[in-house]
């Protein structure tokens, strides 16, 4: 049970959807804040910002968003969850491209402190082909999800009871995005 | 110099403002979640509203964020500055009401994670009289604020380089808001 009287049945909206229903009017912003980050227009591909998401939320420890958006990025992504389990583990020796590596160092460096961010960090990330605005966007994703997870737990809400719900919930999200998730 | 080329003059957009303008579809949703928590209606004021956000900041040592909160704070409170000052050094023996107290120690919890925040923590709040909407506010506004201090630091954004900056913006805000700021 959530710390506060959600009005909703937790079993059907697990971590983070109680409380956008409960407070639509923050809902909304927030809703629209992460279809922007992770489903706009972008050079970083959808399952490689969902990958971003998934990796913060696992080093804050926060059990529904790093198993919601573990899922979202495995169903985008060509080595599924495969892959997801690695870059979890380690960035370091995971598959994916050095661009991917350098933003992730800097999206775990945000997960501390934005003060740990790095003129060096940023430049290795440039050096391996980032643009201002994936630099922009996965300091950006990193800190939102320092948000969402602390929302998430510090209301007591519960994470999925059905491991399951998370594959279904990602058939949505890849289909017709965040805006309509409440 | 921030970490990336902003576009702005960072004498004159400091600290979150660059970001905000270089990405107006992330500014927007992000300008509209703090309207909405900071200067919505509320049982709390704006200016207890803004206290918990300069707390938190104060407390993720990020300059631009709590000198700029502190400002909005100060200015929307009656006892001004000094009362800012002695709950960002010690909520606990702060003049404020033992409500505000209850939800400055969910809001120094989320600080540190959201799974800091203990259902007794919830009870404190709720016997001295905070609602659900207050709690669920408290804590979003904790957590957004984590975000926004990471996103300013992140990027390595300035302060203002003039203290006097902030009683300015403090005029804009408390007279427009936020959903205009850049």
């Amino acid at each position: 049970m959530a710390h506060i009287d959600l009005g909703v049945d937790e079993t059907e909206l697990p971590g983070i959807r109680g409380p956008l229903r409960f407070r639509p009017e923050t809902g909304g912003p927030l809703l629209e804040l992460v279809e922007v980050l992770l489903r706009g227009p972008h050079p970083l591909s959808p399952g490689e910002r969902e990958l971003i998401a998934a990796y913060v939320s696992g080093r804050n420890e926060c059990t529904y968003c790093c198993s919601a958006h573990s899922a979202y990025a495995a169903a985008q992504l060509d080595e599924g969850m495969t892959l997801v389990d690695q870059v979890r583990a380690d960035p370091d020796s995971a598959p994916i491209s050095a661009k991917l590596r350098a933003l992730l160092r800097i999206a775990g460096a945000v997960q501390v402190s934005g003060r740990e961010v790095t003129s060096e960090m940023v430049a290795a990330a440039r050096a391996e082909g980032a643009t201002d605005l994936e630099i922009h966007d996965t300091v950006l994703i990193a800190a939102a999800f320092c948000m969402f997870n602390r929302y998430v737990d510090g209301l007591g809400t519960q994470p999925a009871a059905d491991p399951l719900w998370y594959a279904q919930a990602s058939d949505r999200i890849v289909n017709i995005g965040y805006r309509q998730v409440v």
